[in-house]
């Protein structure tokens, strides 16, 4: 039962309704000890890609991860992606913007973090928040202080073709692009939320203004609904990973990343034959 | 005699064959002092809308020079943007690229750079160069580390693709865009050289690679013809400035971006009623 990538694939120019989008599914795993076997087979396997992957120095990884609050955004980074060697991997989580970040374009903060050849950069949430939160509460684009002239009914279409020609330019110059968005039920999210609040050792976890936020839960459905569609592209694709059962949601994740790096042209660095006579006669001296 | 900068920019889509554009002109100024003068008149204009541009905080210009040694980028900026408060103005002058530059994206090391809403910032050359230099001398693309099977022949129109689309993202964001190619005779050129070499003064200016990169002015040329006739946009065009009389160059430069300042929508931010009777009230205490 391994999961294939096709399935949670949102295609070029599909339309895309998340009420048709499971948001859980059949376990891929039998029992809690299976899943562990499953996950960890992964994890060394993601490990072993990761390590050719930063040696053979071409390619970089930008793993984009989007989702409502208490999706498992934090859980999926921690557990699918901790046996890979952290000097490969760097997580960037994005929060409020700073003064000098909102007076410059809307990709500038992001783009600074992009991973180079070698990396795999995380970004926990991104610059697709743009076209998300941003869509949903549009006091956050006036605060961006954009001037007021440019600020036209075009401008959520505007930014997907900003995103769109980023992550094209981001392809062709050697970055594999991958993107999740994690699709949880607003009754799990409750349930999550309960759970924050009744154990004190999750406590820090939950704001207020998390309730707050779930008020606009169809709104952001719909953000997220034209935000999936106008940017998954053969390049760099959208998968959306039922997020119910968070043990599903990482075997689906690992599996998806792994299938990524496997398809890359990677290889060591070769070694010249005269490199080698080098070495040998290095060793020779020690 | 003003300068039209219609006559000097490229129009979107047209074909530019670099022998068909002067690189001398009928001077726009009748002696030195009238040079003068003139120069003096539109280095105070600029100062004062870029008093306003940066007050007003809602528009970004990004303005780019481009041309063949010697053919006065630096003098320009000298001469043209001295008299602006250097708060709300940076230059930035791009040599070699760093290993981390490299590995990036050919956009990521001038995008950190690019400059935010109030800010005029100046490239002294610029992610042209990648398209200019890296395809004159392909050891320098090859150098990039990008992964072979992405290196093709589209490279260049794929490149040419990137900058529209960053520059047109840019515009969408409130960055005005305005690119200077300084367009200098070999001839000249040649004078020049010979004074850098001649006059101590000038020596450090001169480098032996000159000489080099002089030997390939006609791959120079046909490199600069298609990237301006491929990334000269109605929202971010390319002027080309004759650059043989170096006053000529520096009237001409300094009213484009004259003109585009003030075809920007600025205004000094609104003082509410409120704010007013306050300060009223502060003068008051003080």
């Amino acid at each position: 039962m391994r999961p294939d990538p096709k399935d949670y694939r949102v295609k070029p120019k599909e339309r895309v309704r998340l009420s048709k989008w499971p948001t859980d599914t059949k376990p891929l795993y039998h029992s809690r000890e299976d899943f562990d076997v499953r996950l960890h087979e992964n994890v060394t396997a993601l490990s072993s890609q990761q390590d050719l992957f930063y040696a053979s120095n071409k390619h970089a990884m930008l793993i984009v991860f989007q989702a409502m609050d208490a999706a498992g955004k934090d859980g999926i980074i921690k557990t699918v992606l901790s046996g890979i060697n952290p000097q490969g991997c760097r997580v960037t989580s994005f929060k409020h913007p700073s003064a000098q970040e909102l007076n410059h374009d809307f990709l500038w903060r992001t783009t600074q973090q992009l991973p180079e050849r070698g990396m795999i950069g995380v970004f926990n949430r991104s610059y697709y928040e743009e076209v998300l939160i941003a869509r949903v509460h549009p006091h956050i684009l006036r605060a961006q202080n954009i001037p007021r002239e440019l600020v036209q009914k075009e401008i959520w279409h505007e930014r997907y073709e900003s995103i769109r020609g980023l992550e094209t330019h981001l392809t062709r110059n050697g970055t594999k692009v991958l993107k999740f968005f994690l699709h949880l039920s607003k009754e799990e999210q409750r349930e999550r939320f309960l759970k924050r609040i009744d154990d004190p050792n999750k406590n820090w976890k939950f704001s207020p203004s998390d309730i707050e936020e779930r008020k606009f839960w169809n709104d952001y459905m719909r953000a997220y609904e034209k935000c999936l569609h106008a940017t998954s592209t053969e390049q760099a694709p959208w998968f959306i990973v039922p997020a119910d059962d968070k043990r599903n949601a990482r075997l689906i994740v690992s599996e998806i990343i792994l299938d990524a790096l496997r398809a890359l042209t990677m290889s060591y660095p070769d070694t010249s034959l005269e490199r080698r006579a080098e070495l040998a006669a290095i060793r020779e001296d020690l």
